[in-house]
Formats: structure tokens, sequence, C-alpha cells
């Protein structure tokens, strides 16, 4: 089984590269006695040299310039961890065009640009593979592209965002007050000093973009999702979530309608606490797959950190080689551009929470707002508030048009002092 | 993208087969268009041509004779999903000798002789896969086999019998005693007239012996595994799990200690309530991996039904057609047997429910029998029972053979009158 070792170029040597370093130290006899085939640690390039030395790293492999890893021809497959889209989707491209099969845990440049790097993998006949970049340590791009391909998914709903989930679990568990939540989690490292990427649903919407265009084989952009963040949730929300039997959880969900159009959206929803992702807790990810033969699978994870998202990486990485000896390589095939059903022709059901004056009649004119838009109304509570009335409602399933259109009614409706809030209700199966 | 079908030759035609007799008629078309591959059914063997009728099958593709679709030579790959050791492994040594992929849903022919089979498809250079072998539709054997293969797998922990969790999901959620959860499962059809198979432990441990193989690259058979079933379990152990905070499953678990030896058994536990493992109910299965880099992973889904298994020969028979026209296959390379780890020397927590006389000193006699066996006590209730007492123990981590001694220590005191019974505690994370 001895052959020559495939020589590994790694870019960027965040937590993921380094610990990928020290999986490759570890493990590389153990792969060796599996597959047959010698992962070498070539060449490394970092952005500070000077960090970069607490790593156990062979003599000379350290480099600051990326494009020296790529071109040099002893590299025969390159690891993108670099994150961002330039200069990683010109690195990249330069790997491909060179015959170098390209492992890469980066969303953003997949959500935007992969198309583009799909076609020039293909064209040159070699691999380019991300299973890091939708939910770090979960093996989910192989199952969804080798186990599920010959299965019609309709729906992937998945938490994708371990911050968002971690803060949503202290305000669900402990009572925590959102900003008490989000300093926690900032403190913990969990998030950014600047927290929009997260707590706005953009990197959910990243990954939802790539989980849409494996599931369903056409191209998604990261500029195509709908997106909610959950910086607008209160302890009101998620009380009245637990008094109804839900979970509030931030969800990209991704699905193909009958006619083949495809939706994407992230955005916090109710979830039905006996559902299998409202026990997802704190950092963890999962993703739940909806399939017409399958049923109902979930994947669940670590969706970020070094360790786990190198795991996903290293899996890759192996692939990879085995496929340049061998001189095969997986293709997503033909991604037509997605047709996308728009928001508002997406149906559910929803969490409508109003704050009224307390007199009679008014419950009588709120319904007839819900009539005239033709939303019915599966359940309502009242509670007094003093002066006013909590009206709390769940309807059934209705096209997003109609809610939106319910929602600007009530608003002109002199009895309705607030709108407390709107959330999309997860049906239960 | 045009070329010759891959013809299939299936293997028996009950649930598993009738449902991939209707996947295939149903996805070909997107399957051609995804992967380049046609797939063809062409011939089918029953045993019982009369009943075969109501599937939609072409003319003259029915056969009573299995050989004659092996040995047929426009048949390109073989799906076996007869169960059963004989005749599906002379079937299946014959198609593998052949120069034909087999795709495998049986259990327990891997689970007996899955070795010599393996070696059989390496000797011939074709496929032998088994995804839904193992727990039906859910992905599992790809995302260790190719995944995780660079990852260190210390510990597989999973539910793999639908019908012991859903008569344990009834147990625990409607108070059920286990012979009214056992009517109803075999009511609903989850369960056999003899139910033996499934409430023993003996179908989870044909499945523990499978992962054990593929997650530690080491050869196991279904006589390895040690195995308890639920049989013996009663309300009262139901009860005590809520009151301290666990739900009982049962559990098949290959671990791998840190000398290399591996410890697969099959029996009931009690679950720490947040644990992932502990949320799956009904007749859902799922598999919980823990790995040095990757962390925890849970893979969950239907571990059984025509569809959910179907589903997954489908994936297989994708994957061995496709490696059929490339001349690959994959290998599980060389599995040496592997040195077992005795249930003796097996750590864990455990419960014990003890029936005691109520006099004074009972308790000192009592936790003097754990002290002399080195069992060190986490936890202990007592509660009065009318003339006797009841003691429940929850244990620090102790061999198994030290509880084994500590339970005839307990046997032989005189102020013990029953041991009620004794779970294994699955350690909170």
């Amino acid at each position: 089984m001895t052959s020559a070792p495939v020589r590994v170029g790694l870019l960027g040597c965040g937590n993921v590269g380094a610990a990928l370093v020290g999986l490759l130290a570890t493990q590389a006899d153990d792969i060796e006695a599996r597959t047959g085939l010698r992962l070498e640690l070539g060449r490394v390039a970092v952005r500070n040299l000077a960090r970069a030395r607490a790593i156990d790293l062979p003599t000379g492999c350290l480099t600051h310039d990326a494009n020296e890893v790529v071109n040099d021809p002893s590299i025969d497959v390159i690891v993108e961890v670099i994150g961002g889209i330039e200069p990683a989707r010109s690195l990249v491209l330069d790997a491909l065009k060179a015959g170098k099969p390209v492992v890469t845990a980066n969303k953003e440049l997949l959500a935007n640009v992969g198309a583009d790097l799909f076609a020039a993998a293909d064209a040159a006949g070699v691999d380019l593979l991300f299973e890091a970049a939708v939910a770090g340590g979960i093996p989910l791009v192989r199952p969804l592209r080798e186990s599920l391909i010959g299965e019609r998914v309709r729906r992937v709903m998945g938490i994708v965002n371990g911050t968002t989930n971690y803060i949503l679990t202290r305000m669900s568990a402990d009572g925590a007050t959102y900003a008490d939540a989000l300093a926690e989690a900032q403190s913990l490292g969990y998030a950014e000093r600047d927290p929009t990427a997260d707590v706005e649903g953009y990197d959910a919407g990243a990954k939802a973009a790539i989980i849409a265009s494996i599931a369903f084989g056409v191209n998604v952009v990261a500029g195509d999702v709908y997106h909610e963040g959950i910086s607008g949730l209160t302890s009101d929300d998620i009380t009245f979530a637990h008094r109804l039997g839900y979970e509030i959880k931030l969800l990209a969900i991704a699905e193909q309608t009958d006619d083949g159009r495809v939706g994407v959206r992230v955005h916090p929803a109710m979830l039905p606490k006996g559902h299998p992702l409202a026990t997802v807790r704190d950092s963890f990810n999962a993703v739940f797959i909806e399939g017409d033969a399958v049923g109902q699978l979930m994947f669940y994870g670590r969706g970020a950190g070094g360790g786990p998202t190198a795991s996903a990486v290293l899996g890759d990485l192996i692939d990879a080689a085995g496929n340049l000896r061998s001189g095969s390589h997986a293709s997503l095939g033909r991604m037509p551009r997605a047709e996308l059903q728009p928001i508002d022709e997406v149906r559910s059901e929803y969490y409508l929470n109003l704050e009224v004056v307390d007199r009679p009649g008014v419950l009588h004119a709120v319904s007839g707002v819900f009539a005239e838009h033709g939303v019915s109304i599966r359940s309502m509570e009242q509670e007094g508030l003093g002066d006013e009335a909590r009206l709390v409602f769940i309807t059934h399933e209705a096209p997003e048009s109609a809610i939106q259109a319910t929602l600007r009614g009530l608003d002109d409706l002199d009895a309705v002092d607030r709108i407390s809030s709107m959330l999309r209700v997860i049906a239960g199966s």
C-alpha cells in the first residue's frame, strides 16, 4: 500500500486550520492503514507569521503568500479555510485550474459564487468539496448528495447557527432576556462583538442557500434567501410559546413546491415541543429532512468550532485525495438557476400577539380582519392587562401575503394598541 | 449522457422490495438527470408468484428461482432483500463472484458472515453495500465509512430497534404496562406475534455488531454481542427513572477502549432526559456518535418500514451502479477479528432498586455490601412500603464485575427481600 504521500496545502490557519494540522498529525497513520492514502501537510499560508508559530509545523512550511502554496508543484490538494469571498475565490479558482482538488469550509464563498466554482471544478475534472461549510462537523452534504440522491426531498429545516441557538436556549431554559443572553454568548466567545451576521440571520441564510442548492440540484445564492433574525424576540414570546406547547428556534428552511420552485428562508419559528428540532439545545446544530420515501431524518451535532469543522474538512480531504489518485471526482452536475418561490406565497400557520383596548366588540372587530383576508383562526386566548387585554391567536395555514394584509388591517383598527409579535408556526407532524 | 441502462436484479419482493420497485419507477428519470445513470428493473425473484402480482412489474420479469436472476447475464447489479442467512449468503456470494455488485438490507447475513462476504466483494473488485441493514432509512454506514473515516470514534450508542422504542415510549408517555404496550405494538404491526427477536435484543445485537465493525474497522459478529432485552422492565422502573430525571431506552452500544479493544452490548439503560437519544420517541431510531474531533453527532430517522429502507437501498444502488460504470468500488479494507472487551470489564453507573425490611441498621448493612466491592454510591432514596422499605441507589461509575458481586452480596443479606431491578445509567455529558 505504500505510495507517494498526498501533499496538502493549507490556506489559513485560524481555529479550523490549526485543528486540522493537529488531526493530520495524530490521524495520518490510521488513515493510511484504513485507506492506503498518506496525507502530508506540505505548505501553510497564514496572514500573521508570528501568531502561527504556536502551532507545531515542519520548518519552512509557513508562508505569508497563499499563491505560493497554490502554485507549488509539490502540493496536490488545497484546503481553503480563510473565509470571505476574496482572495479565497481567486485562490480556489487558480487551484482548480491547476488540477488541484479543493476542500473548503467557506460558506460565504459557496453561497455567493458557488456555481462558478463548481463549474470550474467540473471543467478541471477535480473535486470541490465543502462538507464543513454548511453545518460544521455534521455529515450533511455527503448524505444529501449521495445517500439521498434517489430521494424526492420535500423540505429541509435546520438550526444552522449555534450562536442564536445558544441565545434562544438561555431565553427558554433560564428565562434570560435577549440582551442578557446575547451578552452571555459574547462573553463565552459564541457571539462576536458585532453579532449582526448571526442574530439577523445572514449566516444562516448563506447556509440555507447552500442546503437548497444541494437538496434540490439548483443554484440558490445568499441574496435569494428571505431572512429575519432573533433580535426582536422578547421574553413574552418565549413565555407564550411555552404556554402553547412550543419552543422558538431560528430555522433555515428550504423547500420545493410541487411545481418545482424552491422557497428558501430564515426566520424564528414556533416548533411543537415534540418536534425533534425543538430539543436541540445550546450551541448545537441540527438539520431535519423530509423526503417522500425516507420520511423524516435528522442530523445533529456541532455546527462550528475548530475540532468539529476540521473533522469535516478531513473527511473531505481523504475523499479528494482518493479521487485524485483514482482519477475520478464528485460532481454536482449542472445546477440551473433556481426558480424561487416568493415569501408572499409561502404558506404557514402563524402566531399573533395583540394588545387591544378592553371593551366589548373588540374581538368581533379583530376577528373580522382575519376573516376579510381569508385567514382562519385555530385558537385564541384572551387575558386582561388592566385597561387593556391581550389577544393571542394561532391561525390555520395561510399564505404570507394574507397574514401581512391582516397585520396591516389590524394596525388600522382603533381598538388595536399594539401588535406585539408575529411568528410563523411549524405545524406538528 | 445516454448510455445502456444498469439492469437491477431484485431478490425478494416483500415490503422493502415492493417499495423499491415503486421508487425505481417514479425516480428513474430524476436519477438519470442527476447522475447520468439509467436504472432499470430487470428480474425479480419471489417466493410466492401469486402474491407478487399485486406489484406492477414488466411481463416476464418475475421468477421463482433466485439463481436465475443472479446468473442472468443481462443483470448488472443484485439487490438482496430476502433476509436470513441461507439462501441469501449463497446468492450474494455467487453474484459477487460473477462480478455483480450487491446491495443488501440483510442484517442477519452481515452480522454473521459479513467478513466472508466483504472479502469476496474485495476479491471480485465490486461493491457490497448495506446502508439499509443497520438503521433502515437513516444514512449511517456512509457517514461512518466516509465522512468520519479520519475521525477517532470513541463510542456509538443507538436506538436501533423501533419495536422496543415504541413499547418503551408507550410505557413512558402513557404509563402503559409492558404487556399492554407490547400488545398495542403487535396490533399495529410494529411487533411480531413472537416478539423475541425484538424485545430480547437479538435484532439490536445484530445491528450493534455491524455498527462496531464499521466504526472501528474490525470484525464483530452477532454472537460477540452481550445482550439483555426489555421484557423484564416494569412500570415502576419507568416511574423511578422519571423521578430521577431519566428515560429508559434499549441501547446498542459499541465502544473502543484506549488499548484498542471493542466492547459491544445491547441492554436497557437510563439516559438523562437532556440527552439527545432520550427524546427519540415511538418507532423512530437514532444513532449517537462520540468522536475526538467532531464531538457529539446524532443521526435520527426511520429504522424500518418499506419506504425508508427502500430509500437507503436506492442510495446504495445508485452508488454501486456508478462504481460499476467507472470500474471502482468501495472497500472496507482488511477487517481483523475484534479483540473484545468482556462485559465484566465495562464501566458504567448503575441504578439499583431494592425492597428491604424496614428496621434500623438495614441501610448500614446494605451500604456495607457496596463498600466491600468498591462501589461508590452517588445518590440514595428511601421510601416506606408498609412493613418494608424501598431503597433506590444510583452508583458512581464501577466495573460490571463489581456490580454483579454487589448484587450477589445483597441477595445474601437477610434484610434484602428482593432486588427489584438493576439498570445501567448513561452518565450525563
